[in-house]
């Protein structure tokens, strides 16, 4: 019998932690299928890779990344820390909590490397078309080599839809917006905050999005930054030339108008309203369909697809935890491959499913959400080797996490954590995050005066 | 037997010429196959729609328009007219020659609009996935709904793609580019001059789009426009906020380093570097590859795809002639697929493409290209019903246009012609170019005071 073959979509963490899953298992001496990983950037890493690129790529794909220059994590390293290879591991010695962007992608990067696993990518590869054939048991996929200009098709016995969910920008219109005196763009396409010093800028959003970017453009010199919410606002004690108002309801030339009566002249607006799933590569009967949510419909234990389990997506949960949620799906799938865990029937699998939607739909908020994610990834883990996880201590760092940013949105990246790995306490950085204008992977790791953590 | 099914993609221009073909021969009495148009956008138009949006629209598709607020045609519109449906006509009166965006726009529609055919067409429909079978001799759309987000396979006998060529941009990458401390875009993304006003903006690119967007930033206040030649500068007697430089060469902060040693200080550059033909929705059988020429490869009478002449596409050269140039390929096709045109065998089909592409490589400069598509356009109607085009008049005014813009970047569009199909001599607008900063439909054809023209 020919060797099973696994396409996994995607090379960001979701499809590496793929990788690493069935490395560890090989290594362990399991016979595992051949791997084919098509990642349409030029490098891994997913979103952790950074472009200036905005809208459409150099092959004419839409632009993967959301990422921006001088991101820094928004929470604490130590809750999204693999738990077979930690940071300590990976840079020789602790370092502090909020990393910047550069310094997440080289330890994402580094377990890939270490591994020797990065020959089963192919970079510049875009999959156009998912079809699944019944007859045969197999899925084809259309694939474009970027480089080449030439679309093929290839056949396997299970595919893993790895791509990331925070690529594609959900837009919101507003009266008016279409004539704005100013630019309008939405948070995908924000890429320096250099470029809104001394700016009026409007946030429209309030979560993660429009709350870093915010601080980012103020961070930078923006001369004001206004928040607009919808549902609630964030609340945090900002700044004095931050603020927040209720929802923008028209827009007449740079002049923009709130639903509390109040108006203010603006030279940039930017959507920071989200993103949606899209996966316009999977014909219908394969695709997920769903908002942003932490328990996301039809995906048995998170990841197989009901109607057809050998179609599997990884981290596609609206997320607290991230790297070491995605290693706890691509494991637990690995096992089910492998033959070490069994599916059950369909009508169990939709039993369970819907025990966890219902449970997730009981989430009353930020607390009970980190609570269902840590039970979810429990669950996961459990039946599998991956190495035990300090779940109920993540959570409480998630939660710790939670009061830091209440306490003072500004300052909740100085703070430091434990690792659950190996007990070290991070050092404090060596400049205020507010101060600290270069984000460089050099300058952060050089860490001569570190202060001792609390 | 069934009746046959035409599958048209995009209802642009091009788009739009197919269905108005088809409808004017089924107005003689001839029999129609069932036509399905498809329009990705929430409007027909094409690029004449309008939006505020760049690079992921409301439907997480990429945007199709390049269109930007102001623009103004570049070209006279008596060079554009529809043979069979001409702007007094439409407009109920003479109006000046060179209409801003909202005029074509509403004169393309209306030609659709009054033919009573917009019912064939399916707003909000992107085409996922084009094959062939040649078992059956069909072609398979997968299509999806964007307002159901439902994907479906429909099958047709005859495909046209005339989903244009100018949508998705070629972008290029200069040294520095990734850290450049103001704001980077593409053409593609350009939206409102507006913005710039007061800013040092680089173009990069010496083609239309470089062109127009730079003296756009001037009309509406830029502090300086520099474009950055690769082969050759435009050589336009500039005003003095404008200049041209060789290429750029690297980027350090907010400073551009210029091929001939200079540099200078810009807020934004601005990737005025051309757009790719790009149908990533056809499989590789059927699937153009050109760069912008006037005579794409493999395409008989630059519509029918050698190797599968069912597969048509329509508008794929470069343009001097557009919208009756789209026309001509259009009635052409219609009566292929009428039986009143007989195509010719793979070889003569294959000998006619050698010929025009030999005569395409010994085109030496534009008034070779206007001579090369006049040709191409008078070739094309000459067996067909459609309207005779006075072509050669077509092509002086064309080389008349060119002499008026070397006179004087600013003011060419000032100039009046004559239509070819009413002899009637265009009024002279109430307003210069340059002054005319409100370029609505209402206050565009309010002239009441219209200069006569020379």
């Amino acid at each position: 019998m020919a060797k099973q073959r696994i396409a996994i979509i995607g090379a960001g963490p979701s499809g590496l932690a793929v990788l690493r899953a069935f490395e560890s298992a090989r290594r362990k001496g399991a016979e595992v299928p051949e791997l084919v990983c098509y990642e349409r950037q030029s490098d891994y890493g997913g979103l952790w890779n950074y472009t200036w690129r905005t809208g459409i790529d150099e092959y004419g794909e839409p632009v993967h990344g959301s990422m921006y220059r001088y991101l820094w994590s928004n929470g604490p390293k130590e809750c999204l820390e693999f738990a077979d290879y930690g940071f300590e591991e990976h840079f020789g010695r602790p370092i502090p909590s909020y990393p910047p962007r550069a310094v997440l992608h080289d330890y994402i990067k580094g377990r890939i490397e270490k591994s020797g696993i990065t020959h089963y990518i192919r970079l510049n590869h875009t999959v156009r078309w998912v079809t699944y054939d019944s007859d045969t048991d197999k899925f084809t996929l259309a694939v474009k080599d970027l480089t080449t200009d030439n679309v093929t098709n290839e056949v396997f016995d299970y595919v893993f839809v790895a791509c990331g969910h925070y690529s594609t920008p959900i837009t919101a219109q507003f009266p008016g917006l279409d004539k704005f005196l100013g630019r309008t763009m939405h948070s995908h396409d924000f890429r320096s905050a250099d470029e809104f010093a001394g700016k009026d800028v409007l946030c429209v959003g309030s979560s993660y999005s429009s709350e870093d970017i915010g601080i980012q453009c103020y961070k930078y010199g923006a001369k004001s930054v206004t928040f607009s919410w919808r549902t609630k606002p964030m609340g945090f004690k900002w700044p004095e030339t931050l603020d927040e108002r209720e929802l923008l309801v028209k827009v007449e030339g740079k002049k923009c108008y709130f639903k509390d009566g109040s108006s203010k002249d603006f030279d940039a607006i930017v959507l920071c309203t989200g993103y949606a799933n899209h996966f316009p590569f999977m014909e219908d009967a394969l695709r997920l369909k769903s908002r942003n949510r932490l328990y996301p419909p039809n995906l048995y234990k998170g990841v197989f697809w009901w109607s057809n389990p050998k179609c599997m997506y990884i981290g596609m949960q609206d997320q607290y935890y991230t790297f070491n949620m995605f290693d706890a799906e691509a494991w637990y799938a690995r096992d089910v491959i492998l033959g070490k865990i069994a599916l059950p029937n369909p009508g169990a699998m939709m039993d369970d499913i819907q025990k966890w939607t219902t449970m997730e739909e009981n989430v009353k908020d930020a607390f009970e959400a980190i609570d269902f994610q840590t039970e979810f990834v429990r669950d996961l883990i459990a039946p599998t080797d991956y190495p035990r996880l300090d779940v109920d201590e993540v959570a409480r760092m998630f939660k710790v996490w939670e009061h830091h940013k209440s306490e003072n949105i500004l300052t909740y990246r100085d703070q430091a954590f434990k690792s659950t790995l190996t007990g070290t306490v991070a050092p404090v950085h060596h400049t205020p995050w507010m101060k600290a204008l270069d984000d460089s992977l050099e300058t952060f790791l050089n860490q001569p005066n570190a202060r001792a953590a609390e």
